[in-house]
């Protein structure tokens, strides 16, 4: 009955903890669920979302993950911090924020797709070399997993950021070693320190490691389909609204605080092992041995790794020479409760990274593996929980570089590098058998535009102005206001081909591309004429100022809805020449399909013109966006094509 | 005089070594000389130059590195590895060797530009993971280095590719660890293992290091702009012939002779330090401590550092707790012979590798700056050590992650992995204030046309039909044989665009691009017509096989010279269209050439087709190939263009 108060006050903590987050959440912001690196990739691919990148949700993301960590979730910080390293860098670049007076400057020289973009991945390299206290393996993330597009530049601005970082962080460090700041200062730089004498292997070790590779990548594999069925569950259950979303959370926390606090009592309690250096058991504290229920001088293997933090959980599986901490039954129980819970928690309303949990799991893996394989091996078990945990984090994730050196850097065990490469490389190879990695399979579920590298095999068989779809709207480049004012009405369009036509020119001509944030800022400055005739583009735009065209913050751009007219504006005529981007990329017509896309992908265009191969047509057929070349409309269109060759 | 009699012998030795390099290179394989890195960069730009990768270049470039080394000089033999694994990759991409009946099915798969550059990319990366014993350093810098082109699937491929040589290494240390291999099972998989426990350093100390990577950034461009100047003087005197090119490097092989067993005269013995784990002085193999002329249990500080590998120089440079093991003196004079015997070294005609004297001179400077701090930093002057050779690194080859990460594996000293890169990111900013980096300065100096990423800031004020050079030659859809051998003969262009013509069209019409390469295959095949008439494709290539229209092995493609016609046959015709490519990337004549620059680079394009503006015209204007785009060409065209902005 004391235990089952302890248990209520347990659970009920960790209850209103994840209340609290998911109401955050739910009211909020609704984007800051989940790990939120799948909708940065996608940013970084080119889908502009305004509530991606949200103060809002920079917001939510910071204290609904500080409430679910500290809500005895199973679930990372990892993710979240990559999203909120995102979400800082997207407001720097913005320019600071008008309303509150925080402005600089320099910053207009992020008004722009490309310089905003380079920003927000250096912003996702900090948040991975923060959370992990891996500057190398940031960067490294963000060029491999996170941005699409690589440059040099970008590469030496993101080690830039991450250096940074690392200076900080070790300040930090260094000012806290002397506990002033909680749990931060422990650990050092390095998180699981496992370096010390050299590890040996043989042939068989090399054999029994090739099997754990191939395991591990059929348990990513799997873990990857489960998430998306649970996931597919959940987004039906969360469409129902904030009180479900939070209804969702508490079922979870339940469950969770069940299985941490109620399992444990299957283990037996274990005597201290002599001569270690670690305080054991350790109370009222984190650490590696968990008294529990058990008498003094005993620890319960289980809690030990249930009822303590993630990190501390990780170093005890971790942990070099301590063969026998774990009974075989904790590991397996400990391994079957979080796999599961993993997939359960992932998909609520908090943020959640995946990260921790499939380390988690992993390493228990690899430490069961260790442990059976124990006299026949010369390799620890705690190196084969850091192999597990690299088998597992290859057949979910898939990265290869990244996340090789963010356990060198986690870990500080470079004599085991070949052993990880091999592993990462056969779980991966095995797990892509199955399906995709775990961040793309969420970016398709969740709906998201992201354009892959390479074109479909089925594009081939396709010219581009198959795929064109809807009318054509194109403006005359003097264009009366009433026209222009009705297409922006009508359309979403976030582009319209201009082209001049007699008297202007002798034929119809192509002049290029406006934009519509462009013709809203024109439009606002009501420099409009009574006859249609071309003029000196300096006289068009001697009333803006030099940034009044740059890109605006995410979510300020003018709307058509602002914008009012007399009827005597509207039948007055707008020169466009001044503000047409007179050399837009443009494909013939008959160009193929595969072609086109892999131009408009490498190139990373928002449109582009699909122009006529024969003389004597209207000079444009069309323009293709990002919509036009996804496969699900292209499959609409022509439902008889075969998804692959 | 038995000292110079010794001294006889030692230099004859080198003098040997170095001359039989010369030899080989001059005689045989030119391309062979020096570090090879530039020309595989330029290679995976798009420079398809067969001698950079024939297999004469490689036999070249392994026995003369292997002499090179062996012979003293001051040069590193990472360069040439990096070489001599993108031949490999080389030869093995060409399907092996039809002459040696050295070949698979399989290889044909690499009969296409751009798997045959990831291959070559693979190799490059697999000689860096051999020569640092670094894998994921090697996969670093065959992305930020090596690769013009960066794909997920090249980055998997890589590191699949240094795994595979990381295991093999492994086994081969295992297998060697006795001793049997002599210096190779050495040091085991981690070359200078510095780690021990937590280095600990203060605000001074980074203010130290600060100043110390502006000095290494200043020497880094230095030693680049001296380089330049002594490698122009160089190709005069190379372009005179092999004998001189011989003579050029006995030369250096006597001047580094002498310094190496001059200079160590110059410094006083001292004792041997008592209690060292290291056996002192070594004598008659490899180590720490070298006696020279010293008595019984002195050694020579000097020559410990001269008359010694370059791997065990640097290992002693690095070395912790051994802050009095050299005079001051000593690494002031090792520092400058090094530096200037670096300088002069690297441009003889031996293969040749600049890692290795710029890490030398560079952690010479660290211990230097180190033992003058010596009693007010915290840090040992082995780690200054390190952060000079950073620091020169970082000035002179102007990479980040990938030295950083190289660095790291070198040392698995990861504690210092911040002021790493912090000391990397600052040399490399002061030294890019002054020039480029080492590599892209010979690219440059050797004229190979390398494509920048981005597009200069002048070509903004151009557009495509500028800079397009030449009268156009184009096929018709059916063209004459004679007329086709004819613009074959008189021109080297390797595509030409075909247009349809009245009556095969209605007006004349763009069809596409035919490759000189196909064209002859074509012609090889004998399969022409009397008519003017278009035929089916399949009864064209009905004589061909799947492979013949691939791309040959560099080198090994068909010349027009070895095709012979007679009157009557260059009277028929021959159907283009089958073997033309349709969608060929255009841009219209009124593109910026910024943006069709760009673009070229970007589809990493061999050739660009610049359409016309306006209908009624001559349905093609010009071709842009790679050379159109080089500034040289441009500056010549327009001489009063500023070459910034």
């Amino acid at each position: 009955c004391r235990y089952f108060t302890a248990f209520l006050a347990y659970g009920g903590c960790n209850l209103v903890l994840g209340a609290t987050a998911a109401a955050l959440c739910a009211y909020i912001a609704p984007a800051a669920a989940g790990s939120g690196i799948p909708e940065v990739k996608a940013y970084l691919n080119g889908v502009d979302a305004y509530s991606i990148l949200a103060p809002s949700t920079l917001f939510v993301k910071i204290f609904g993950s500080i409430l679910g960590v500290s809500g005895g979730f199973v679930l990372g910080k990892e993710g979240p911090m990559v999203h909120t390293g995102a979400c800082i860098a997207n407001l720097l670049g913005q320019g600071g924020s008008r309303k509150y007076h925080l402005t600089w400057n320099w910053l207009k020289y992020f008004k722009n797709d490309r310089d905003r973009r380079d920003l927000i991945t250096c912003g996702a390299a900090a948040g991975v070399a923060a959370a992990f206290r891996a500057p190398v393996g940031g960067v490294l993330f963000a060029l491999e997993e996170a941005a699409s597009w690589w440059r040099s530049a970008l590469l030496w601005r993101t080690f830039f950021t991450t250096a940074v970082v690392a200076v900080v962080l070790r300040a930090l460090i260094e000012f806290c070693r002397k506990g002033k700041c909680g749990l931060f200062g422990q650990g050092g730089l390095i998180m699981f320190d496992l370096s010390s004498n050299v590890p040996s292997y043989g042939t068989q070790d090399l054999i029994a490691i090739i099997i754990l590779g191939v395991i591990g990548g059929v348990f990513g594999g799997l873990f990857n389909f489960l998430l998306d069925r649970i996931l597919r569950v959940y987004s039906i259950i969360n469409e129902r609204g904030a009180p479900s979303k939070i209804l969702l959370t508490i079922t979870i926390s339940i469950i969770t605080s069940a299985c941490s606090y109620g399992l444990p009592w299957l283990a037996a309690c274990s005597p201290c092992p002599v001569g270690s250096m670690e305080e054991c058991p350790t109370i009222g504290r984190s650490g590696n041995f968990k008294s529990f229920q058990c008498p003094p001088g005993h620890y319960n293997g289980l809690a030990s790794l249930f009822f303590n933090t993630n990190d501390d959980a990780i170093r005890n599986l971790f942990s070099r020479g301590t063969e026998n901490e774990f009974h075989m039954s904790s590991l397996f129980v400990f391994f079957i409760a979080i796999y599961c819970l993993g997939l359960v928690t992932y998909g609520i309303a908090v943020p959640s990274g995946l990260f921790i949990p499939v380390i988690l799991a992993g390493a228990t893996y690899g430490r069961i593996v260790g442990t059976l394989l124990g006299p026949m091996s010369d390799i620890d078990p705690g190196l084969f929980a850091l192999l597990g945990a690299a088998s597992f984090l290859g057949g979910t994730m898939r990265m290869t570089v990244s996340v090789c050196v963010i356990l060198l850097e986690l870990t500080n065990e470079l004599h085991m590098l070949p052993l990880v490469m091999l592993v990462l490389l056969i779980s991966k190879t095995i797990a892509d058998c199955f399906n995709k990695g775990v961040y793309d399979q969420i970016v398709v579920m969740k709906g998201l535009p992201f354009m892959e590298a390479h074109a479909e095999p089925y594009m081939r068989h396709l010219v581009a102005s198959d795929v064109v779809s809807g009318p054509l709207i194109s403006f005359s480049g003097v264009e009366k206001v009433g026209n222009i004012v009705h297409a922006l009405r009508i359309t979403g369009h976030n582009g319209f081909p201009v082209v001049d036509e007699p008297p202007v020119s002798e034929a119809p001509e192509l002049v290029g591309l406006v934009l519509r944030s462009h013709v809203l800022v024109l439009l606002s400055g009501r420099n409009f004429m009574k006859e249609k005739v071309k003029t000196s583009g300096s006289f068009v735009l001697r009333r803006f100022g030099a940034f009044d065209f740059a890109k605006p913050g995410s979510g300020k751009g003018m709307k058509i809805e602002d914008l009012d007219f007399t009827e005597e504006e509207m039948e007055m005529y707008v020169d466009l020449h001044p503000i047409t981007n007179t050399s837009p990329y443009t494909v013939v017509e008959t160009m193929s399909l595969a072609k086109a896309a892999v131009l408009f992908r490498a190139l990373g265009l928002r449109h582009l013109l699909v122009v006529p191969k024969t003389p004597g047509r209207f000079p444009i057929v069309g323009i293709l966006t990002r919509h036009d070349l996804m496969p699900e409309h292209i499959h609409g269109l022509f439902p008889n094509l075969r998804k692959s060759h």
